[in-house]
């Protein structure tokens, strides 16, 4: 039989006559990249033939085309194209093309929110304004606007739109302040006149409001730098975990909705304090609140009715951008203040799918971008500056640890990553816990290694072996990962057939999306450029193990990017910047296509390919 | 002496060679129109000369220039500039030239407020929506706006503006009416669903927020028709019947402002509730209420601090058209419904001389137009199609009966109209009741009279005559108009010379005001081609001694329109057009120039000149 070499390391194996150096290298179990699995079309999986050049079948027409000049000239072959003619064959791998460090968890990217110039909606403008003379009687808001038309806030001929509050007590400001004001303008509309000079103190609120958790952050539009952030469990919690059973709490009468509403803005004062309260400032001096959220939590937090999401055909009550005044849904800013939201797309993809959109700044790359935020409704993304389809895969709540038998959600305690070799088990909790339950990212190792270490099989069902730590529990079974004596709970931490099932299907229901979505963009998964994972499953995500599940596409795994909370990035850079706001509104209007998966002729097909681990 | 013959009629008269014609009918105590004076300028005074053409001097320039071909045929001269030269000439007055049925009062017109096609901003569309399906699971809002883009009524790429609170119908109502719905649409904002179709329901609210007075019209939208009117003493008059103590009373504290405004609201919603009980028509299908007033009446209605009209530079805090929601100033009609009011000009050019602008068209005539609206500060507007300007003339309240001994508003019982001829004294009252006091009209006719009488000289002073009404009363002097047993009040009513000289300075500012702006126009007051004189002084004018005692242009009198209460035509027309909204913004914008009296250079010297009577 042939013998191939490998360099550096000096590995060698025996091959069949024609097979090709990528079977070979695979016998060798070296990490060698290969995207398109073996078709020539990703030019991944180079190598470079340091002896032995002859005893390869010829250069393919693949390689004629992905292979450059330079490569040729170094004997540079594509390890899924040469095929082994000769007795021997020394290969190097060279390290771009070795898929390194397999098995590390990444931690979660925060990305950028200063991607726009800043140009926040709300203006503060300090303006002296001429006293009124008997040759000059122009009234008091004339006056104003004049001014502001001169100063270049205003477009001449422009009303100068004004609340009546506020025009009520201009004239007494106007004169009390000797006509030395600020002008706070919110488009054309003044909503606040301070006296004197109040430009310093503008300041600005991004919400995400999760179904599990909602997080606050204080802006300076001054600087857009970040002033604070805070974070609590969504007190709707007690009225349903998952946003189904929060619409038919909210349905069975209006106060229930109202009181849901309540709680969500009650919530969110409640943190705006904690930071106004530490940093010394005033809430008149906050004129906006961005939320952004699932369509559903969007809806709630609105009060208006969710109850038509969860109901084929699923349609929500609006999906554009939202713009009203603070005091509308309780928030307590300044008097005249705004509260805006993101635009929603449908039901299941909502704000937060667009906040990651904006975060992740995919509709200006020339590069195809797939963007999956994992949730109960997985919102799946994938474009570029030219299209953008968008999907809600109905992933269910497995990855957010929901009824999985010893599943939580991702918070300190959590099992966050795991790893299997023979009988030995290692694991890592959030915050370095003892542990209480596992998370969406240590149920994606967990398979991940069972299968890799043949305890589960490709259907995810335990084979036949000898583990101490799988246990027959009448008639099925159970996986040990921690002991009673090491688990904060004093009990077992385990998982079961059901359990992996339940994880197979949330996979499957996430990797039909992105290859449906593929299909239609008539692209191979493998020609995406980079993947943003989003989500709470998980403080870290082991890329590797998520690509072996199948519930990430396979390419590189530095082209994986998780951005743990990412909505809450797309909701600053929304208040940040008007230029931004205008852009995504016209990407929603013109760029983005939603795809209904529910009647998509394929997508049933590729669901139930996708359950399996060899998939 | 020449003897002039005049037919019809057969009068003869002897007169000095040399005379002008003119001068020959005068002596006669023919009514002849002259208005220009006898300079040849106005081109009125024509007659037909019948006998002694040769007797006549010479065609003058101006007769040339004022007379056609055919007149010149017919023998026609200007009675003020032919001479007579010889010993006879018999003239025939044809009656175009003649001012008939002098000394008639004429009662208030009722202008037309359908000076423009019916287009109201409220728009009522019924709309069947196609159901949502899973191949078609656009938004409800976005599904409702897409209809309202194809049917027209909303420009493509636009927003459809929805209130929170009818978002938060909106999913409900549209599924409970099955799809079926009117849509209620102000400009581009959603203000209100109904179920099925409503469109034949749809009615606005004119107002006419007056001092002393507030009137509503209840309009049906779809046919322009006016449903009811109904009027009450503005309740406010409790706290001081003039605009300057309202404003002192309102300036005291917030609470004292608050009050007013309420009072206003409560009394057109009270009127409103008898229009609509009276004809069954429910409040939620009134869209809109127009409203219209002086500048004080304007800000207190909605709120806003009137205290700096009052006090130089006398500037108002805003003046264009306001817009709000009716529920901010407490009016109860539909729950989104909008308060709109028409702009003001200055503090006391309000939005009651924008409505009577508006009611008159004078915006959009070729020929010069005065608008004269009586009150305690009265509004003057002088102009055309090219400019217009206005000026407010401090009259005082002497024409509203303030501060004159017998003096009292336009109410049943007021003495409206007064004829004395020698020891006879004629009079009519306000809805034919006994005499309690003289309204506006009554004092410029008796004012008028004693003149003509020769009771009171030039100067308003009582001559040194014998009349059984003239009585002595200590150091001063009364004119009995009623005797006690005649009157109401069971005392005579009589006119005093501080009375004489209050109505003498009131007409003295009126006077002043027109001839500035004649003079700013540089244009002669008897080329106005119409004056429109409004106001509540009077239930009918004189309009033949409004000119005798100066108030008024010398210009004949069928070219003076008595108005009365002509701001409601105004805000109706306001209401039932958009056309007309957008015109009236572009005229106070771009048209209109307030002339500021108070730093005029000219205005005080006018003012002395044109106290007496014969001014």
């Amino acid at each position: 039989m042939p013998v191939v070499e490998f360099n550096p390391g000096g590995i060698r194996v025996d091959v069949e006559k024609g097979s090709t150096l990528l079977q070979a290298i695979q016998k060798a179990g070296l990490p060698l990249a290969s995207y398109c699995g073996g078709l020539g079309a990703c030019g991944k999986c180079k190598v470079v033939v340091k002896e032995g050049w002859g005893n390869l079948s010829s250069l393919t027409k693949s390689e004629l085309k992905l292979l450059d000049k330079r490569s040729l000239e170094e004997n540079t072959r594509l390890a899924c194209q040469a095929r082994i003619e000769g007795e021997y064959v020394s290969i190097y791998i060279p390290s771009e093309s070795m898929i390194t460090s397999a098995g590390r968890s990444i931690a979660a990217v925060v990305l950028s929110d200063d991607v726009y110039p800043l140009n926040p909606v709300v203006k503060k403008i300090h303006i002296k304004l001429p006293k009124p003379t008997l040759e000059d009687n122009r009234p008091d808001l004339e006056r104003l606007r004049d001014a502001l038309i001169e100063l270049g806030y205003l477009p001449p001929g422009q009303d100068l739109q004004v609340p009546i509050e506020i025009l009520r007590e201009l004239p007494t400001i106007l004169r009390n302040s000797d006509w030395d004001v600020t002008a706070v303008m919110y488009e054309n509309e003044l909503i606040a006149l301070e006296p004197g000079d109040t430009t310093s103190l503008s300041y600005g609120v991004a919400v995400d409001i999760g179904t599990s958790k909602i997080i606050v952050e204080l802006v300076n539009l001054n600087t857009g730098e970040s002033v604070g952030r805070e974070s609590v469990e969504n007190p709707q919690l007690v009225y349903g975990a998952d946003v189904v059973s929060r619409i038919m709490y909210a349905e069975k009468n209006n106060e229930n909705l109202v009181k849901l509403q309540r709680l969500a803005a009650s919530a969110i004062n409640t943190l705006i304090r904690k930071i106004t309260e530490r940093n010394r400032i005033k809430h008149e001096y906050i004129y906006e609140v961005v939320i952004v959220g699932n369509t559903v939590m969007h809806h709630v937090f609105y009060g208006i009715h969710p109850g038509f999401i969860a109901r084929s055909p699923y349609v929500p009550v609006v999906s554009r951008a939202l713009n009203y005044k603070a005091e509308k849904v309780g928030l307590e800013i300044n008097q005249q203040g705004y509260v805006s939201s993101l635009p929603v797309l449908r039901g299941f993809v909502g704000a937060d799918a667009i906040a990651d959109l904006l975060a992740t700044q995919m509709h200006k790359r020339k590069e195809l971008i797939l963007v999956i935020d994992i949730g109960t409704n997985t919102e799946v993304l994938l474009g570029n500056s030219e299209i953008i389809l968008a999907a809600s895969a109905p992933s269910g709540p497995a990855f957010e640890g929901a009824h999985i038998t010893h599943g939580m959600r991702a918070v300190p305690g959590a099992i966050g990553s795991v790893k299997i070799n023979g009988l030995d088990i290692e694991y890592e909790t959030i915050g370095g816990l003892k542990p209480s339950g596992i998370c969406g990212t240590g149920l994606i190792d967990t398979i991940a290694e069972l299968h890799r270490n043949g305890i589960i099989n490709s259907q995810g069902k335990f084979s036949n072996v000898d583990h101490p730590r799988l246990i027959r529990d009448k008639d099925t079974y159970k996986f040990i990962l921690v002991t009673a004596e090491e688990s904060a709970t004093g009990t077992n931490i385990y998982i079961t057939p059901r359990d992996i099932e339940s994880i197979l299907l949330a996979k499957a229901a996430v990797r039909a999306a992105w290859i449906i979505l593929s299909r239609k963009l008539g692209i191979q998964p493998w020609e995406i450029y980079k993947v943003y994972v989003s989500g709470s499953f998980g403080a870290k995500l082991n890329v590797d193990n998520a690509i072996k599940i199948g519930l990430l596409p396979n390419i590189e795994k530095d082209k994986v990017v998780f951005i743990g909370e990412s909505s809450i990035v797309g909701a600053k850079i929304f208040l940040k910047s008007s230029d931004a706001r205008r852009e995504i509104s016209e990407v929603v209007n013109r760029k983005i296509k939603y795809v209904e998966l529910s009647i998509d002729p394929e997508f049933r097909d590729v669901y139930y390919q996708s359950i399996y681990l060899n998939s």
